[in-house]
């Protein structure tokens, strides 16, 4: 099959409250316009067209962001879903296929339920719409079936009482031959109450030409769609609870699971475990019988088999922990190679680094990575010990099996098996602390009776 | 209209199990009491008496931290409802005009509800009493109605089957003239089961009376009081719930809104992004476009436009962050001002300080603030770049342009675009780590072996 | 009453998708199988047996671990409930008393309701059923009663229609005299449709001996057992919402109770006040007016009364706080003694170490305590001052009413009183920050026109 998708992402979202154009708000990480082109591309379309309007821009570069080969065409005037559907008509005018009608704040259509929409196009169907079968159908459209045959759509407010029992309602997505498509939105009017030319009435069209139209249904919860800040968190809740319960069949346990919040593309090995309060930011990986501790933050980052991250650590883009290595309280590891059972257990800053196999580095190290203007790296070598409270002045490297006094301030390297040492000799003065409390106590005392 | 308030806040709450009088136990940062004390709010009221019991010193500390002018009585034994109202009489004798009755222990009454109570007196009711349509009815006492005027108030354990049927239900809130009020109260007798004298007796007298009395009625939500702890627990939640759907609607984004604490007064700006398990302490604003990321907790501060803070970063009382700033992980900043576009990225403490524009204050540094009696300025000025791991131990002042060095101690002033150096010199012991590796695991072997 | 436990723990629990044996998985910080020996802990049984298998040998170890003297044997082939049970019987061929199935996987059995299962038995019936009233009784087996006693039970799938709606249902615990269970289990055959062995044909066999069958009756709760992730997640929920729900009638406040993670034997004082997102692992006590702080994290410490934690505390294994000590952000403290009033508020690690009386430890002080072999003690005395960020090298003795400069690495003991300084002096290069900053973007320029 050769398939395109039109997505429809004009809209304002007035609702929203927003700046920010309603596709591009987002679920999971992701703008909601970014998961409506991820559901078609189970299609493996052609050609994807986005029907842009409201932050056209902003809808364009996201759009292309995601897939640099779309097409994104602009609705300047909001008359209704088959005007914004026309617009696709010039870029798939040499267009030989079918399309399929989605909606850029619909994020939650599965790419099951479209495979579905195209073996009934393949059975024959001119037009096949999604329908859902609404526990509250409220004031959706109803589909008015004749037998397998869907006679036609009716808004809520134009149905008879008898429709109005229809819990059978419309998704509003479509599918259809491009080009059959185009000639029956040609024929639809806007001589209706709002004035605007609607999608829905190429039903009606194609029945009175004698074209077969059918439906497919989803579950209710695909067809979700987004108006308010509300509807964007329910959706991301949406989101969650399936990915949690994924992660759950996949053999992973979470503790407390509506407490740790996933991404699209978060991978979790068997056997893992997850922690009340975790935040996985896009592009983690975790391998197999993992600990991720309570109130960790990883994001683009790989955990290796049996590590132990946390509580309280943060994993930013880059950071590649092997097996059985340990990251604790308080420690940043960004952009950073750790090797089999390399440790960072408190109060740490590791960033532009490769640690070596087993290497240890202590309590309140920092590499010195960013000179104010570039970023240079740190190497530790393997088995190294990093004394606390260490300073390492990138670009800098400690050898094998090299140690630092803790304290100390490394800007040069340290041979293998070398120790280094960079601190300042200590020098007690006796009583002198009593001294100096009396002095400020007194002065306090001298500022508090003059009033300042 | 000069109205008065009386709010009734002498009972122990028991059920709580606390040293603390029911009345201090706090929801969104601040006492019930405080809470009933700004509902009332709306009526600009003239007088404000507080009934105190039970811990009347702390209850009358608290009242009068938040308003000076409150006046409080002491209600030495507790005989009801009416007998605590009745301990305001000497405290507005002299007093001209409406009374409201509210209690310390009811948070939610909206200051709306109470505008419609005056409306309601002001159309000519001489007792107006607040009611509310119960879910569940159960034990509260029930509104008997004759058309738009309330006959009585009605126990539920005197209510008849028929009585027990009606939905409308008392608050226990009243308005009255005040001197219309003492006198009612002074025909309440206690001859009931508990010998005690109830304020919802007034009806009755005023009925007897001739006086007109109505109802007006409010949200069941708005009643909610507080017995226990698992009260007081639903009282912050039925909060926080209220809170987050007004900044939804408001235009700012709440990844996962019930992982979110808000206060009171906490103000959030259009566009804003809060990501999950943020905790706001009272006296917090976010500027438009802001981000506040995973894991972070403010308190009295500032945030700009377009800032970015967190993931884990602790803003406290005094931190005013300009437009563009950005504060990251395991920063801690306290009584202290960033200019645009500054930067604290990881692992530092900035206390009393004042950061200029575009300055960077690199991973580790710590301004050494206090001396053990007292606190002193930190200065960095625009553009500095304190390199990481940097002590700043004030007073002192950074110029603009300048740098410290990675590690350096820094205890006198830097000029501007001057490189401060206060570390030690590294020295490197060949084959010194290895050596030393060996003697400590001999030792630990030797103690192993001895038993130590 | 002499007791034994046979607790059923060789179940693979396949629907787990885990290489841990089922029983092994974890709800509030301890096994499952934890949960069950302390449920049956109330009876003080002279014998506990453990019937392993899947995983048999992690099994005994674990079982061991919280008991060592318990009897492990092991089921190799997984023939039903009754021949798990038959596999007890050598090991309490010896054994006069009665014997009470329970289940590794069940762990919310309360120890109330064994008790009540012992006085059934000591009221006469041979055999004790523990049943319970299911909301939906859906495939469980039904009890069928006859008066007081038992008749039979009957399988979902053989029962009647009219059985079918009896909600009085099976949980799989027994109890019975040792060497009458034995004997009933005895003439318990396979000819049903899965082949195995039921226990629960045990009733219909005493009945036909004429003994006496009862049913005990628990909440349906207790009889929660777990045989996926999601019900692992749903029991550790269930736990939980009991564990903040008593806390809460202790007296302890719990902001947004939902947010606290208890362990089985989390303690807190009257009046405590536990902030949103804080998790208690095992061993944590907590006294009367304490406040712990939002995103704190406890493990085996013990915080004294009105103490302040966090918010951001991490307490480890060990840490002593006294009364009204005060543990801030970004804090780890492990195995370490904090004196009454001693300080440590920011960025700070804290380790192997007592801190004297009223002594402050400053931000971003570091104790070395770790020298790549062995762990060493930091003594700070009272009322002694650590600058910021200073390394306080182990073993070493800081002096009662001593000081250390902000940024000292302290290697040697600071007598009483005394002032230590380990710091390099710092030198100013004028106008040196401008020249090497200039320099750093010329060299950028360089390397990004050349393509590096």
């Amino acid at each position: 099959m050769n398939d395109a998708l039109i997505i429809l992402a004009a809209g304002q979202g007035s609702r929203m409250n927003s700046e920010l154009p309603k596709v591009l708000h987002q679920v999971a990480g992701a703008p909601l316009l970014v998961h409506a082109m991820e559901s078609g591309a189970v299609l493996e379309p052609s050609r994807t067209v986005i029907v842009a309007g409201h932050g056209a821009e902003a809808v364009e570069a996201a759009a292309r962001d995601h897939d640099p080969d779309v097409t994104v065409v602009r609705q300047e005037e909001q008359l209704g879903t088959a005007h914004a559907v026309d617009q696709a008509r010039a870029a798939l005018s040499d267009f030989d296929g079918d399309a399929y009608v989605l909606y850029g704040d619909t994020p939650f259509i599965r790419p099951e339920t479209l495979s579905r929409m195209a073996e009934a196009r393949a059975a024959g169907s001119a037009v096949v719409v999604l329908g859902f079968r609404a526990g509250d159908p409220g004031r959706y459209g109803r589909l008015v079936m004749n037998g397998d045959k869907l006679e036609r759509i009716v808004e809520f407010k134009d149905a008879t009482d008898e429709e109005r029992r229809i819990d059978l309602c419309n998704s509003g997505v479509v599918c259809a031959d491009a080009a059959t498509l185009f000639e029956l939105i040609s024929e639809v009017g806007n001589d209706n109450g709002s004035g605007e030319y609607y999608l829905t009435d190429i039903v009606a069209v194609a029945r009175k030409r004698g074209l077969g139209t059918t439906v497919v249904t989803c579950d209710e919860t695909e067809t979700m769609g987004v108006n308010t800040r509300a509807d964007l968190a329910a959706a991301e809740r949406a989101f969650q609870d399936r990915a949690r319960a994924a992660l759950q069949e996949d053999g992973v346990t979470l503790t407390a699971p509506e407490t740790v919040h996933l991404s699209r593309d978060t991978h979790v090995g068997r056997d893992a475990v997850i922690e009340p309060n975790v935040v996985f930011g896009p592009g983690v990986t975790v391998e197999s019988g993992a600990t991720i501790r309570a109130f960790s933050h990883l994001e683009g980052c790989h955990v290796g088999a049996g590590a132990i991250v946390g509580p309280y650590a943060r994993l930013r883009p880059g950071a590649e922990l092997g097996n059985d290595v340990r990251i604790g309280n308080f420690v940043e590891v960004k952009n950073a190679t750790f090797g089999e059972g390399a440790k960072a257990n408190h109060l740490a800053y590791v960033g532009d680094s490769t640690v070596g196999d087993g290497a240890n580095i202590g309590a309140g190290t920092i590499t010195c990575n960013y000179d104010g203007v570039m970023k240079h790296h740190t190497h530790i070598g393997a088995g190294a010990f990093i004394g606390s409270n260490t300073a390492l002045v990138a670009p800098v490297r400690v050898g094998d099996g090299a140690m630092t006094g803790s304290g100390s301030v490394v800007t040069t390297d340290v041979p293998d098996g070398a120790l280094a040492l960079g601190r300042a000799k200590q020098v007690n003065k006796p009583g002198l602390a009593l001294r100096i409390m009396q002095n400020l106590r007194a002065i306090k005392a001298r500022k508090s009776s003059s009033g300042e």
